[in-house]
């Protein structure tokens, strides 16, 4: 048995009692718990202590690195193009990157962006391109260089090898109730993003019903966190706070999701998908040296949508194919006449969750064709009778509670009431 | 797979959230941790959350009672005798159990005394009777009740029937700095007591240097918490409040603490051994109906060292056999006459634990012949040259690391100096 530097009983005791950990600490810790010497249960321990005690700035930046060096490291300077890259912590309706991805990389930049599937009632990017016919998130190294230098923006799984750590550590988390700390939430993005080898990074945080962390101070704190985390590392890093208190968009689920996306690249789509692309567009543009970027020309002239059908068809799909359609719908119409005030975010994720658009657990599939379509959004004028929104699902016995979920979510109220969505989409801008 | 009633994620987020569990949430948490539905990593967060937030004395009630329930109880009504029993906290010295539990026994109140072993700096009483030749900690259920009835006292190894979750989660506890928090604790020590079904008990809560809890202050929120289970649970339970700054007596580890315990019986013995003998002796003989037993004239007329003899023996011991002598002996001298005005427990216990008379793992032996036996106590007149202290050990190489934990531990003032040694033995009673 070799000889370990520290104790981990010792670490756990002082970040139980409020100290700091150091450099050295932090780095043996991730190490130990990589190659197994440290338990899940020490590391329950800890991670929960760092829940309740916090981390210095010092400590959340050791942990990112020692997860970083936990793995691998990609390397983009064998090609031809700047990288830049985007991260969502995460909403209802969020499938900006869909659109994002091509319009970016139609301006001559790569856009490499590494996704997750979804768990819970938060979607998955993947999940949702997994809804056009043939299309496949698993490329080898050489496919995703080769789609980078040609098409310029590839949406792919990111490999085993990147912060083994924190996906290690992201699984713990999952079950002991540690998730929703800043130190942690920063460290496991930020060390993901970084090891991935991005040279600028925009960070769409979330704040509201819908987001993982609800309170906008703690939005904004993660968001300095991860700002400063990617400075430190060399990576030209952006955030934006946005407002997820009303599901961004019309669709939320998969197949749905897909066509909302094509009709942005088409020039059209719901306003506040519209308008959210277009700033994280131009961030990453402006990081990857193009301020003076036309964004919206690449929508209207059809640009972003080449470089869309290309990536499609790179990874085996057909961007032409029929999206898959739920066997079943439910339609719920407007009570009354009136403006629609309410329309909030985390149970339409719920219930588009529970119609199968979303899995419980990691094994799960999902039913791309489940979900839900808004047919009107916050401050729109409905009319006594008209549907408010369209559920689909391939069982019908889901509906019952998926409406469940709904019930007091959504409001209709008379002209001049308050409007309850948390004011405008685009908060804040930290860099 | 059965259909559990509660999620895990969900009452750890309660516990992390500063909430309190029910007592259908702790009963099925317990349960469930005993059968492997809940995971160590589960439970290690949990109980860092319970560290940090505390737990409401309800809660702590409901976790006792959790517990016991986890396994077997104890029955001693086909006893004809009267039950008593007594726990202590643990300290550096502390062999009380030896001379108190046939000192009682000797009034004809049954003391079925289940101890375990030590681990760390503080001593356990089974590693000290095990230094007497023969002498063996595990009995069968039926040799356990006829020594109770006919002898009275029984010294001997817990089953693994008794509170199953607690042993479970004191291993975990132990690896996850999670060991030292009150509800925790409390609701082990209790579990423990009220499943061996004693229908009394008195608890030696120590504090200072070399108790497990160190503030006064913390010591009696753990007697308060501990008098309030037992008395909850039908058990007659009083605590005594006791000062453990300075090692107990004049033999710290194991063959040597059972020459001081013998002496005890004999009649003679170090004062504040005898001190806490006696009033443990009395207020285990009061909660068991004899409040007016004359406990010194038991130690005086060889009824208590009787009943010793008898229970040795009981238990394949011989009592008059040579106890095992250390192969080296290293003495420390007064390096000028003056006061000993300090002689800190801690680092006496850790020197102890050093030289071999303690284990640092679950699987070590102790050397039973290795320890430390006191020339002078604190407030003692020493003359420069004269023995303070005698080390003793199975292998030299020993000496210098006890030395190492013994720097500054102990200090030679002059006439009028201080005495730093926390006050009275016993500090309060808490019924």
């Amino acid at each position: 048995m070799a000889i370990e530097p520290f104790d981990t009983v010792d670490l756990i005791r002082t970040k139980r009692d409020k100290g700091a950990l150091s450099t050295e600490q932090i780095d043996w810790l991730i190490d130990a718990y990589t190659r197994g010497y440290v338990g899940d249960e020490q590391m329950a321990a800890m991670t929960m202590a760092i829940f309740l005690n916090g981390m210095k700035r010092e400590e959340i930046r050791d942990l990112t690195l020692a997860m970083i060096a936990s793995g691998e490291r990609m390397n983009f300077d064998s090609l031809s193009k700047v990288t830049t890259d985007k991260h969502s912590t995460g909403g209802v309706g969020d499938k900006i990157t869909l659109p994002l991805a091509p319009l970016v990389a139609s301006f001559g930049v790569a856009v490499p962006q590494l996704s997750g599937r979804g768990l819970g009632h938060t979607g998955g990017t993947l999940d949702k391109l997994e809804a056009i016919p043939g299309w496949r998130a698993d490329l080898s190294n050489d496919e995703f260089f080769a789609q980078l230098e040609e098409v310029g923006s590839v949406i792919c799984a990111a490999g085993a090898g990147l912060a083994p750590a924190d996906k290690k550590l992201y699984a713990l988390r999952d079950i002991t109730s540690t998730v929703e700390a800043i130190p942690l939430i920063a460290s496991s993005i930020m060390s993901k993003k970084i090891a991935e080898g991005t040279a600028s990074l925009v960070l769409d945080v979330k704040f509201g019903s819908g987001a993982f962390l609800k309170d906008p101070a703690r939005s904004r704190e993660l968001a300095q966190t991860m700002v400063a985390l990617g400075k430190d590392a060399g990576v030209a890093t952006v955030a934006l706070l946005t407002n997820m208190n009303v599901p961004l968009g019309l669709a939320i689920g998969n197949a749905n999701e897909v066509r909302e996306s094509v009709e942005v690249l088409a020039g059209g789509g719901p306003a506040d998908v519209v308008e959210l692309t277009i700033a994280l567009a131009r961030e990453m543009l402006a990081l990857a040296g193009q301020p003076d970027a036309d964004v919206e020309a690449a929508l209207k002239d059809g640009r972003a949508m080449d470089t869309w059908n290309a990536m499609i068809r790179a990874q085996g799909g057909d961007p032409d194919a029929a999206l898959p359609v739920a066997k079943e719908t439910h339609v719920v119409t407007a009570p009354r006449s009136g403006v629609l005030v309410q329309q909030e975010a985390l149970p339409f994720g719920v219930a588009a969750w529970r119609l199968g658009a979303g899995r419980a657990r990691k094994q799960d599939p999902v039913q791309h064709a489940a979900g839900i379509d808004l047919h009107a959004k916050p401050g729109d004028t409905v009319v006594e009778g008209q549907p408010l929104f369209t559920l689909s699902a391939d069982e019908p016995e889901r509906f019952a509670r998926a409406l469940e979920a709904l019930e007091g979510s959504w409001r209709i109220g008379d002209e001049g009431d308050a409007i309850d969505d948390g004011g405008p989409l685009i908060a804040d801008r930290i860099a």
